[in-house]
């Protein structure tokens, strides 16, 4: 168990996932502007862990709000229009917040939905009556915030438990970036496969690309797996091909970022090259995600928003110039791989192979 | 014109390529052990390059022999058996090493096949007649030497000019590693192939790739193009294959280490990578070399040793550490193409194309 963030006394801690491997720093969010800044600056990073980020971030967004219940529903939609902007490619980011809106919208009994129905009247109009029912408000939203919390450790763990039987002892697995404790509430997606394979006895190798620009797979999926006792060995992502064409390879796991309805998967970058690699190679491609990864509004890959970051991440990404200064660069977070090169997505709701339309009924 | 290295006054100077971008730094070499560590250490790489280089390593390895002719002979073949340890996989070392070698032991007027036939009575056997023909016999290995370093010139730019047909105006090119004037003695190979075009005034747009672990892509191509004045643009290893969907790719043109009989052709770690990509894509996948770097000797890929390098060029390439401490590394410094992958060969001979073992008789 990686957990890379934890709530307590009004303050969310977040493991600052830039600094590991070689230190562990822990910074403290009080305000929903320090959460949108964590999320875009990647002190926390992983589709699941940001869009459990985001839930605490709404909540502390509008823990401090005055005001009348009206105004405690404009301020939670502003709220959660702001968080949405942090990083555009990672739907659970957005599948979190809405959910909770739609729960403070939607819930008869504890919602706000008679707020917005005008003809109903208020059941205790007083100050204080408003008041306790503002408080009443924050703390449903901070339920819903830690509701999604725990419903990820969960899916994660069925998920682990599902995907496992994909995997036998002996196995060597290439994973690309961090798809592991940290990039979830702490048990991890494609990693929580493999910590599940592990837990069942299974021997397994694991091929880890570093994932260029900002080598989360060096840095952290390295580190999980060097602690949970998973035996495995670092590439650079170029690698990847030389291993499968020497048979160093039997299966290839991975995260994602946004599923769109027909199985087109954004992931990190570098994740079509390596679904390609091992397509031409006959091997075994896996997406693991849980319901919140899913987009049954957006129809195919072309439809998903691919984030653009600052060419520095390559150009100096560590510490030092290595490229010359003015040098124009192409610096896309995500790509797109086309449901066809996916041979499985790895659900809480089991394993589901094409056609992946019908498959993913399951999930709805 | 990039070159890499000069030999001026019994010196060899090479520019110390760890050092680009940032630094140009001139190393002096006096003596064939300074010459093998600079091989090694990659002050100077590139196939072409390292076997110019190599060369001039032989001379400076018996400038200062004193001695019999029989004395001579076992000290130059000591030397290039000592040269031709600093590196593996890039022929090329081998290649002008065993040249000169052949060379001087043919070579009826200049050469010291003489004193291998022992029946045949030496010219001159006085003291001071010795001195002079073994003055002669190192003024040979330079001029041979030398000779190598022109052809490779001349090579490179045949090549060029050659191959610029291949491309046109508006093409977008996508490299990996460098194959420009700093892996040759100046023109370059595959970058020398858009030299050639730009100068036949055609208009292109390069895609570099930075080329983990060591960058030769960001650190020496991309400050070669921007020099030349040809636009460019830096990425990830991993992102070409999103470019190449997303229809920004033309053609891809690498350059080689070693091509094999059958034209399986190993090159910098991440082309088989490239080429599988560019295949699934539809690209045209082109390779360009001297005849230098051809090993007719060698069947196919498999018969190529790779070189290993040392896992601290991917934990802490640049001066820090990416990585936790004593995670297993793999880090193979070439992978091989197979020849199914390759468009064509460009070569001083033309341009090669597929049944390869048949073209390349135009090469012997």
């Amino acid at each position: 168990m990686f957990p890379p963030l934890k709530f307590e006394n009004n303050v969310l801690k977040l493991l600052d996932q830039r600094k590991l491997p070689s230190r562990e720093i822990w910074i403290s969010c009080r305000t929903s502007r320090q959460v949108h800044e964590a999320i875009r600056e990647m002190v926390v990073r992983g589709a699941p862990a940001i869009g459990v980020t985001a839930g605490y971030g709404l909540y502390l967004g509008i823990s401090k709000f005055k005001g009348s219940r009206a105004g405690f529903l404009k301020n939670l939609e502003r709220e959660a229009a702001f968080l949405k902007t942090a990083r555009p490619t990672a739907v659970n980011l957005r599948n979190v917040v809405d959910g909770i809106i739609h729960v403070m919208l939607s819930d008869p009994l504890r919602g706000l939905q008679k707020d917005r129905a005008k003809h109903l009247r208020p059941v205790d109009s007083s100050a204080s009556g408003l008041r306790m029912k503002i408080e009443k408000f924050k703390r449903r939203v901070l339920e819903e915030a830690r509701k999604a919390h725990r419903e990820d450790d969960r899916l994660c763990r069925t998920m682990g438990r599902l995907g496992a039987v994909l995997f036998k002892s002996g196995d060597r697995a290439l994973t690309h970036c961090n798809a592991g404790g940290l990039a979830t509430s702490g048990f991890g997606t494609a990693l929580g496969v493999l910590y599940a394979a592990k837990a069942q006895g299974k021997k397994l190798f694991v091929y880890v690309d570093e994932t260029r620009p900002l080598l989360q797979g060096a840095r952290l999926t390295a580190w999980e797996l060097q602690k949970s006792g998973i035996p495995c060995a670092l590439i650079c992502d170029n690698m990847a091909a030389s291993l499968m064409s020497a048979g160093k390879i039997d299966r290839v796991i991975v995260g994602a970022d946004r599923i769109a309805a027909n199985g087109d998967t954004a992931n990190k970058i570098g994740t079509y090259n390596v679904a390609l690699l091992a397509k031409a190679h006959g091997l075994p491609f896996y997406v693991a995600a849980p319901k919140t990864t899913f987009d049954f509004h957006c129809p195919g890959g072309k439809d998903i928003p691919i984030e653009n970051r600052k060419s520095e991440e390559i150009t100096e990404g560590f510490g030092k110039r290595t490229a010359p200064k003015g040098i124009q660069v192409w610096n896309p977070a995500f790509d797109v791989t086309p449901h066809r090169l996916i041979t499985a997505f790895i659900t809480e709701a089991g394993v589901l192979k094409p056609p992946f339309k019908k498959a993913f009924r399951k999930l709805k």
